[in-house]
C-alpha cells in the first residue's frame, strides 16, 4: 500500500458512507468545496498551494488487490461493494483557483464535481494535501516580504511532521519565493534549488578547525561554507581569515560563513568586522538557528549584516498557526443546493465564482464571492483543471508558478504585507444571488 | 523514489559532508545521540514513540539505480564517491529507550554506533521519525491522562500535515493510550482499532434527516452512530428518540450519536435529556470539533454526560507545542568523546546510560544520566535494538506497546501528570563521571 496515493488514506467514515450510498444505488452528482473559515492571527491573506498534488493523486485514484483484500477481510462491508470498488476510479470535474493565488475566508480554493462516491472518498486526502502547502505557503511567503534579496532557505525537513511534510514543505517553500531548500528529495522530484554544506558532527570528527575548513574546501571547491559556531565563533572566523588566502592560491573562493547560535545580530557584527579587517569583504554570512519571519525583521532592523538565512522548524510546523480552520463541504447534490447549518460552522451553497477587481495600478481592491452562473466584473478566479477525471493541461513548472505567485503577490496592498494582523481586512463581498441562494436553502425542510 | 525509505529525503549537507569524509578516507566509527533540550511548556515528561519505525528505515537504507542516476547527473558529487553509494547500507549498532518510556530533557532516547558517513547520513531522517510521534504520544497521553474511561478517537489526518504525519500520528496516538483512529491506512498497516460512521455530507445528500439516519443503519446495523448537529441537534436528537423502536424490531440498536458543533456540554446535557425521556438511555453520546485535553478536561468538569470524544487537528498538529527542541549529536569519533560548545546549544559528551530510581510503591523518583559503562543503582533505560545494522528481535506488537505504555505513564509522580506546567520538574542528576569527562573534553584544543 502506496503511503501517498492509497486510498485508503482516508477517514473510516468516507468508506462507510460509500457502503450506504451503495447499498440505496444513490450515484448523482455532488458538488463540493474547499475553502478556509476563519484566517488564523497574524495571517492577512493565504496562498493556495498543493493543488498539483490533488490532480495527481485524482488522477491515479484506484484501489490495489492487496488494499481490495484487506477491505473484504476486515468485516465491514459488503461483497458487492468491495467488486464495486475494483474499477473505482476519479471521472470527476476539478475547478480551482491556480496555486499560488491569494485568497481569503469563505472563498472556494477549489471545487470537486463527480459522482458522490467518488467526490466524497477522497475529501481526507484532499483536505491533507491542500491544507498542509496552503498552510506552508502562507507562511513561508511572510519572510519573503521581510527579507528581500536576501538568500532564504527551507532548512525544515528534521522537524517537519513526517517525510511528506519534510518534502512538500520545501516546495511550497519555494513556490512562495523562498530560493531553495535543503532537502535532497525536493531537488530530485520539484526541481528546487539545493543548498547545504556541512553540520557541527564534520568539525568536531577532525581534530583540528581549520583543518576541516580546508579539507571541506577542496571537497567542495565551488560550495565552500564553512559553519563557524562549533567552539568559538570570532576564533574560528580569525582562522577562515587565516585560511582564506591560501584556498585562493588554489583557486578556492569562500562564499560564506554560517552561524547557527548565540546572539546572531551580535556575532554578525563581529564576523563581518573580522573578515572585512582580514580582506575577506566578498566572504558572505548567512544565518539559522530559531529563525522565522520575525526573528529575520528583527536581525535586518539591527542592522545585522548578513546575507542570507536558514529557516527551519518554525517554516515547516508553521509554528505560530500550526494549521487552518478549512472544510471541504457539500454544496450541491443532484442538482439542489445544499449547505449545513451547524452552529457556527454554516456554510454558503452551490456552485462558486470569486471575481477580483483591481484598481488602475494593479493592486487588488476587493473581491466579489458569487455563484458559477453569475457574472461581475473582475476577473474570474476559479479555473477548470480536470474533466472527466482527465487533466485539461500539463503541469505548470514549479519555477512558473513561482514567478506567477511573486507577480500576485507583488499586487496585494500594502496593509496585508505587515507581519501583524491589519486592522482592516480585506473585503470580500456576498453578492445578492449566493444569499437569496442561501435564503432558498434554508426554506427547505428537512 | 519512495518517499518513506529513499536515502534522499535528507538535508543535502549530509551528502556534502559524505563526500568530504570519503575524500578525506574517513570512515572510522562514529556514535550519535539523540535527544530533547527542553521541554515544551505545558509538558512536564515526554514519551518515546517512533523507533520501530527508525529500525525499519535503518534495515532497510540503500540507494536505487534511480537515486544514484540523480546523484551523478546532479554535479555536486565524484564518480568515485557515487560508486562508493552503490553498495551502501547501514551496518551500525542502535541503542535505544523502548517505545512508550517517559523520558526528560538531555536523556539520550536512541543512539546509533556506526561508520561515521553511515550514522551521518540517517540524521535527518532519523529525527524526522523520532521527533514527530514523540511529539504526538505526548500530545496524546494528556487527553488519555484527562478522560480516563472514556472512548479517545483520533480524528487528525485531513489536517495532519501530510500523509505520513496523517498516519504515524494514530500510530503514535493508539500507543499513548487512545482507543483508536478514523484513519484506515492505520488499522491496514499497524492493527489500531478503526472508528467512523457518517459526516454532515451524508445527512445534506439526503433530503430528509431520517430517512438518513434510518438506510444508514440498514447499511450499518452493528456500527450505527447518527451525526446529529448538520441542522438542530436537539431537533435531531428527537427523531433519533422517533426512529429507535423501528430500528430495534429488525434487530439494530443505536450506539450513540455524534455532536460537532456549538456549546458541546450544553448540547450533550439536552440530547442526554431526550434520550433519556424517550426511552435511549443506552444511546451513548459522542462529541468532536476543535477538542484537546484541556477541552475535554472543561467538559467532564462540567458534568457533560459524553461518553467519548474525537479528536483531530489539536492533536495530530500537537498544536500548543508544534515541535521539539530535539538534536542528534556526535558524542564520539574514532574512540574520542566529543561535543559542541556553541552557545546555549552545548552537549553532554560520550555513550550515555540512564539510570531510572523508583520509590519502594513503584513511582518514579528521579534519574540518573551518566556513561555507559558507569554503573548506578537503578533500572537502565538504553537497551541493544540492533547490531551490524540486524535487528536483534522482532517489532513487539503495538497493542503490546500500548500496555507497557501505561503501565510506564501509571508510575508517573502525580504532579507531572497535571496538564499545566508543574513548579516541580523531574529529577535528572548529572553523574560526576559524565562532568568529568565535559571537562576533559573541553580542555582539548581544537
Amino acid at each position: 500500500m502506496n503511503l501517498q496515493s492509497s486510498p485508503l488514506l482516508t477517514d473510516l467514515y468516507q468508506l462507510t458512507m460509500l457502503q450506504a450510498y451503495f447499498d440505496e444505488g444513490m450515484e448523482d452528482t455532488a458538488v463540493f468545496e474547499f475553502f478556509v473559515r476563519d484566517l488564523p492571527p497574524q495571517r492577512n491573506f493565504l496562498l493556495t498551494a498543493g493543488l498539483e498534488q490533488v490532480l495527481q493523486f485524482l488522477e491515479n485514484l484506484r484501489f490495489t488487490p492487496d488494499e481490495l483484500d484487506w477491505l473484504a477481510a476486515c468485516g465491514r462491508f459488503t461483497r458487492d461493494f468491495v467488486r464495486f470498488l475494483e474499477t473505482f476510479r476519479f471521472t470527476g470535474d476539478v475547478h480551482a483557483m491556480p496555486e499560488g493565488t491569494p485568497f481569503f475566508p469563505h472563498q472556494p480554493i477549489l471545487r470537486i464535481t463527480a459522482p458522490i462516491a467518488q467526490a466524497q472518498l477522497v475529501e481526507s486526502r484532499v483536505i491533507n494535501l491542500l491544507h498542509f502547502q496552503t498552510l506552508i505557503a502562507s507562511k513561508a511567503v511572510r519572510s519573503v516580504l521581510e527579507a528581500p534579496g536576501k538568500l532564504l532557505v527551507d532548512f525544515g525537513l528534521r522537524r517537519a511532521h513526517g517525510a511528506e511534510a519534510g518534502l512538500l514543505a520545501a516546495r511550497a517553500a519555494y513556490l512562495a519565493g523562498y530560493s531553495g531548500s535543503a532537502t535532497v528529495l525536493a531537488g530530485a522530484q520539484f526541481d528546487v534549488p539545493l543548498y547545504g554544506t556541512m553540520a557541527h558532527s564534520y568539525i568536531q570528527a577532525h581534530a583540528d578547525e581549520t583543518a576541516a575548513f580546508e579539507r571541506f574546501a577542496h571537497s567542495h571547491p565551488t560550495n565552500t561554507v564553512f559553519l563557524i559556531d562549533t567552539y568559538d565563533t570570532e576564533a574560528a572566523a580569525e582562522k577562515v581569515v587565516k585560511l582564506a588566502p591560501r584556498l585562493e592560491q588554489q583557486g578556492i573562493h569562500i562564499k560564506a560563513v554560517r552561524l547557527d547560535s548565540g546572539n546572531l545580530s551580535e556575532h554578525a557584527h563581529k564576523v563581518r568586522h573580522i573578515l572585512d579587517q582580514g580582506g575577506c569583504r566578498k566572504i558572505g554570512i548567512f544565518c539559522s538557528g530559531n529563525l522565522d519571519e520575525y526573528a529575520i525583521r528583527q536581525l535586518l532592523a539591527d542592522g545585522a549584516p548578513i546575507d542570507g538565512f536558514g529557516v527551519g522548524t518554525l517554516l515547516d510546523t508553521s509554528a505560530d498557526a500550526p494549521y487552518l480552520d478549512c472544510a471541504y463541504k457539500l454544496v450541491e447534490y443532484a442538482g439542489q443546493p445544499s449547505r449545513k447549518r451547524s452552529e457556527g460552522k454554516a456554510t454558503w451553497p452551490g456552485r462558486k465564482q470569486i471575481y477580483r477587481l483591481h484598481a488602475a495600478d494593479g493592486t487588488l481592491e476587493r473581491d466579489i464571492l458569487t455563484l458559477e452562473h453569475d457574472a461581475h466584473p473582475g476577473a474570474p478566479l476559479i479555473e477548470p483543471f480536470m474533466q472527466a477525471g482527465k487533466r485539461l493541461s500539463a503541469a505548470e513548472s514549479l519555477q512558473k508558478t513561482r514567478q506567477r505567485t511573486a507577480d500576485e503577490v507583488a499586487r496585494l496592498p500594502r496593509h496585508l504585507l505587515q507581519l501583524e494582523t491589519s486592522p482592516r481586512p480585506y473585503t470580500v463581498e456576498i453578492s445578492p444571488a449566493l444569499r437569496n441562494l442561501a435564503e432558498a436553502v434554508d426554506r427547505t425542510a428537512h
